[in-house]
């Protein structure tokens, strides 16, 4: 029987003009998956291309976190935008990024959507349809998103490759869904528990739900945070407690 | 001896939002190549969707109007970008209107710098080094471009196709070049004067300068404008113009 | 008994960069109070300041038609923006429109919200009361809104003057409310009949509802539109239309 | 003959969204004047008005660091902003600035114009004169900028008070100018020397230039950087020093 092997995926580029958050010099050496900012959130051509060309040399893969344009909100905000011009919209994203990759010598070989536009499109039909619209245009890139959510039901009707998710540092609820940023236990801060979960997840596929239960998941790719406190360091206690126990790592993308 | 022909460019899907530019529609009739904004001085996602869609219908040839990141000055201010910045944002403008080009089922065949860049880089050694470099990295398209100039010659250099440009309005100084917009005679507003200019750069390949003297002018593709005030009957009207002086219409970039 | 008398307002300084939106030069002859753009769905400052010297001259009130940061969607889409940053946005604007009317020698004597936020604040008790906060903050401007909206409630407790508003070329619901956009019946389009309505509005206080009811509506101002066809040759017809029957046309700002 | 006193000013607020850049908090605890940006190179309504209400809070003066409109350069690109245009956007981030100070119990006191207008204003006459014009405009707010500029001959022929400002860590020619960012000596980074400079600006009115001359140096205020590594260190030792020399510290704004 082969080692089990995960991806590592975290959240890079998200700076603009002057402005920078998070490490991505030493969280690419961190990871096996960018998600890169593709502009609309954060990222500007030159910030993304910085990023690209890191990763190529790393062979990290690459992936657009496409959003919606909303820079001020770092497209955290839920916007109503219709289905044609937010397929557009993740075109022109996916685009933008693939000719700063293909300049590179990589290439985009997934999509994450970003903050607001993740979350909609996991419970939203017509929003989930316009993104995977827009994947399938562009060649079918897969597509990386909580199992089971609406956005997956379309992208694999679509023919595409979903990618399951897991976070490393987010409360489950019993029914396997996140525990919601409002409410207690949404975070998981200790850095051990972070690391026992994770290798938990990808040897055994279950998790401590916060009430206690023993729940499924199901996870190709583990996330990491970039912009938190700690957050380098987190990232590589969880990249070194999954080598500890056996667990190779290695892009879903490869 | 084959009838001579020209390619009649113009630049379109110039609007932002809700707001518009143009007749876009009418002009997609009477050109054969259409120079569309992407995003930076005008142009969002879902006008450049419409806008490739509608060219791929007609079969009207779909060139990149890459500019300046301003949106406020419609990328006629110069901008000090430095190189590699200026080549990202190029190399994402073009990919960005790829993306959408393939979806509609064309692609991006030429580009035409827009406003301040077209005229920086017909002076500027550093910047427009940078413009053809994104060129060259995307796979070798062609620049449209005033002949003789810094660009042309860098592209030249690089391995691309120039593609000479003339304007169908604009008056010309006794050297060849264009007649500042603040000088007198920058503008030929008879309309059968312009007809009769464009037929004489097409066929015999001479213009007359404000000056009066006949000056030669090369010209693969002939510039009409599509935002002034009766563009569109100009534009018409030196489309019939060619035809009736035996001059077939066809882009360069077939 | 004094004859009657009312305001007509408009929206205006809708343009941004080259672009324009409806005719600000012919409105403002019609209309006696101006809701300028402040820079955050539409007008930037050089276009503000155009139509704010424009109103100063002619007389017209100036208004603030503060709206969401989205330009590109032009303030229509609804967005969760937190209480403090939205009394925040709404200052900066208000702020802004006033030292550019101060400059021309008039001021800003009331606040019309745009888009999405006019509506949103009919109903969201959390974004009514944050504009309120604003207006309160601003030194007590007179808000204009739908009567019996939640914002308007909030307006009088902080103290603030209410504007009653009714719109000239909308159908109304037997409960006095607007018919949604996407109904049928939204829309009055027979000039004589939009001029009839208004001028029984403000006469007799009343409208004929989309179900024929004859329902009260109360109006210290009547809106007409500056954007759509035939907008310029509308507003004139109401203007006149209410000359006609004797109402006097003077701002509820003086 | 009593103490000699002097101003420290310093930017702050140049965040964007979820962006921060310095330690607001640490260097209003240190500086006498705040200088807050107002939403075209940086700055968002919501920092503006956290930065006011802090600096209200210790009795700091607030300054408007007005900018050209270029988020994405950070202001720090020169940009041919015709004048009338300009006057508009200065009016716009005054005001703006002015509601938010307002409401947080202060006001605007000064204005210091930020990167590429600053020096632009220093040598062009055309934008210098609209700088000014806005100033005046709005009442006649004091301008921060260095001795001998082309904006100060205009601001104090329009009346304006000019406040002489010298630079903690910057090198000086022997003509009194800044030694250019490009070139060699152009900052200072041993804090002990940076000290020992800035109380001689103070007391003696001089600095030795890079080429080794005692130049005099006029300054009303000096000015300590925000947003380099050890700037909170090296702004509080300014300002030890300052004490320790026997020099007060106070606003000129008072």
């Amino acid at each position: 029987m082969p080692a089990p092997s995960i991806d590592l995926n975290c959240d890079l580029g998200e700076g603009f003009g002057v402005w920078r958050l998070g490490d991505d010099e030493a969280l690419l050496d961190i990871v096996t998956s960018a998600n890169v900012a593709c502009g609309f959130h954060a990222g500007d051509p030159q910030i993304m291309s910085g990023v690209v060309r890191r990763a190529a040399a790393r062979g990290v893969a690459v992936g657009a976190q496409v959003s919606y344009a909303d820079l001020r909100g770092f497209g955290r905000r839920d916007l109503d935008v219709p289905a044609t011009e937010l397929t557009a919209d993740v075109l022109y994203q996916l685009g933008a990024l693939e000719a700063l990759a293909r300049a590179a010598g990589t290439r985009v070989s997934y999509v994450k959507p970003h903050g607001a536009l993740y979350h909609r499109i996991t419970r939203d039909p017509v929003q989930a349809a316009a993104v995977v619209e827009a994947l399938v245009a562009f060649g079918g890139l897969p597509l990386l998103t909580l199992p089971g959510s609406v956005a997956a039901g379309f992208a694999t009707d679509g023919g595409l490759t979903v990618i399951a998710e897991a976070y490393a540092d987010r409360g489950y609820t019993a029914a396997g869904g996140l525990v919601p940023r409002s409410s207690v236990g949404a975070l998981v801060t200790d850095p051990g528990a972070v690391v026992s979960r994770v290798v938990r997840m990808v040897t055994e596929g279950v998790v401590v739900a916060v009430t206690g239960e023993l729940v499924p998941v199901e996870a190709a790719s583990i996330c990491v945070h970039g912009d938190t406190p700690g957050a380098v360091a987190l990232a590589q206690a969880v990249r070194d407690g999954l080598s500890s126990a056996g667990v190779g790592l290695a892009t879903f993308a490869a």
